[in-house]
């Protein structure tokens, strides 16, 4: 397996288009296609918010068709719409099938930005000339750009993997932002490789994989309306079926994600730090997941993380009112592997070693409840100025 | 029912005192005694946390004794100190009992602050002395200032009821900040009677009026280490015992206590905008319940509120994954009384009216489910940069 200099334009087989639409600002790119020569199978993990947006509604019935292009915009998450929402959505990929010359249940949507919304469809729809006849490999550069909304930096990732003799490609991009716990934007990611893989295979693998990259980021319930992951094999010639191969192809995939969202936890709004809740010796795996989310979603403890304050008797009082059981004459709690706190009472940790820890980027906190064996990992961040700064005015 | 010009001082029977300690920092008042001339029936509430200081488990032993004074420190929350925390929670009531000429188990202890730090302890007992010898009436003015951490106002009320021919008052103060859904700093509350009321009433009605006033905003499990309420009613003479006398004591004591969580919020960390989620129509009033905490609690709702930002569509979001019986196509949404979504599609409301709503200080978002009739409400905040501010920088 090898890192390719480069993204999406990598992979044979596909092409792209990013135009300046003016959905919602100008001098934006924020109108996409990924578009494939040949038709694709698909895999995709949609939001569980029981409040879907348009476009995820819309891909969800289409996703086990044969997909030959997802198209994508940025700035509205047409969510929260209604049936005209739905009835743009509807258009918007009825005319871009026809623009392509496929059929309108091949096309899948994504969409992100603001809820609530309406679509400036006919505007979009005027559009579509433009967009198709952007078409082309090298637009694949500027993709992971055109679907930013609140990310600074644009993610993208391209390897090579070899089974037999043959060798494939795999990329894929991602946006995020804000996704850390406890409340996250949309997450959307878009993944195409020229491996070819059998329908059930892909599925599984996929959703496999991002169960353990985007998953562990964002905490069972807390995702956005219009979360959605996406990959795309072109469904011609034999599937790729000897274990060895399919093993190749999973740990690129998983190479893959893991890179795109280690991106986005260090691209998450405001961000400074980044740090792992790790829970162990709870009474279960369950308990200990309660425990780890309290801890991660106190306001009172992200903010501390910012201030490079070690108030960890805060992650202390957030396991306790978790819900989950905690004795405070049993719990221990380490910076990396720092002890601060040994089994109720503080320690004599020595005070600049902490302070190392505290200005890192990257740390974590342990929790050893001292009880049974039950464990979990979830990651958050700090809560800065900068958080509420972004999110006071994206809108407005 | 009369309100009166003070506070705590009305009442007869009681004498107080407040003093510069040095507990954390300089030159601020930080420990006080309330102390009363008679034998005392108490009520008290205290933290639902796992993880109880050490002056919360005390007093927790000691609440069914008559009770005679109640010490309190603000700046040091004596919290996840282990068995050395206790023992010093121990020694300074016993010093304070010894002073006073009483038992140490007629001492009740309150402690707000930082957590995991021992008190200094030496210091506090060198400070006894000096502390006694403050006692008087009119250092009740003086106490709600006293009790303070993050809050900026001293919070007091004093009231005078009548039973019968007789004239009673009681008087109450409170501390809290930061509060609000979804992290609380500690509350401390504390109320005064002369009118005497038999332990098992006053635990009743005291129990009854928190639940409708201060457990209203805290939400469950979100307490703090310290959490303590506490109410002192003369043990001697006969107690109130006709229905009409216990009804104007219940409504006096109501009325203290919401007096005190208004004042609460209002002083919540940052707080610019104290917002009522008001739920109905969910599946039952558990759901509802469980939507109006998930509201309550996004970062994304609680930053759209500081930003005056009618970004409903982050209050579905929030609905959507709270793990609730959520419809998109029924759902409606209300700033006061505007209806800005209305069964699942936007409204044509009008902005500037809408803008009225979101500059004011309190307003009221509400969730029409559309499914069957189950509500809730909650009171939440804004988000703000001073919010943030406070909370990083609280502990340094």
């Amino acid at each position: 397996m090898k890192k390719l200099n480069g993204g999406l334009e990598l992979v044979p087989g596909y092409k792209f288009s990013n135009i300046e639409c003016g959905i919602r600002y100008p001098d934006r790119l924020d109108y996409s296609i990924i578009f494939s020569q040949k038709e694709c199978n698909a895999a995709a993990v949609f939001t569980q918010n029981m409040i879907k947006a348009a476009p995820v509604t819309i891909s969800m019935t289409r996703k086990d068709n044969k997909i030959r292009a997802i198209i994508i915009n940025a700035t509205n998450a047409n969510a929260c719409t209604g049936d005209e929402g739905e009835r743009n959505a509807l258009r918007l990929s009825q005319s871009i099938a026809e623009g392509l010359g496929v059929n309108s249940d091949q096309i899948l949507l994504a969409s992100t930005g603001i809820i609530g919304q309406q679509l400036p469809v006919e505007k979009m729809l005027e559009s579509h000339k433009k967009l198709l006849a952007k078409l082309s490999v090298s637009e694949g550069k500027n993709l992971p750009k055109a679907i930013m909304t609140t990310d600074t930096t644009p993610k993208a990732i391209a390897l090579e993997f070899t089974c037999g003799s043959q060798k494939y490609r795999i990329a894929g991009t991602a946006k995020g932002s804000g996704m850390i716990a406890p409340n996250m934007a949309t997450l959307l990611s878009f993944i195409i490789t020229d491996a070819p893989i059998a329908k059930e295979e892909l599925q599984k693998i996929f959703k496999e994989k991002i169960d353990s990259s985007f998953n562990s980021l964002t905490i069972d319930g807390d995702t956005s309306t219009n979360d959605t992951a996406i990959i795309l094999s072109p469904a011609n010639g034999t599937p790729l079926s000897k274990p060895e191969d399919l093993k190749e192809f999973s740990s690129a995939l998983e190479e893959v994600l893991s890179h795109l969202s280690h991106e986005l936890v260090r691209d998450g709004e405001g961000v400074n730090h980044v740090v792992e809740i790790n829970v162990k010796g709870a009474l279960s795996s369950h308990e200990a997941e309660t425990i780890a989310k309290s801890v991660a979603r106190s306001l009172l403890v992200k903010t501390a993380i910012f201030g490079k304050d070690p108030n960890w008797g805060r992650i202390a009082c957030a396991a306790g009112y978790s819900g989950a059981r905690v004795e405070g004459k049993k719990l221990s709690i380490f910076y990396d592997d720092i002890e601060i706190f040994h089994k109720g009472s503080p320690t004599d940790f020595k005070e600049e070693e902490l302070n190392a820890i505290l200005n890192k980027t990257f740390y974590t906190i342990t929790l050893d409840m001292g009880l049974e064996d039950g464990s979990a990992r979830i990651l958050t961040s700090d809560l800065s100025y900068e958080y509420v700064k972004i999110n006071a005015e994206y809108s407005t």
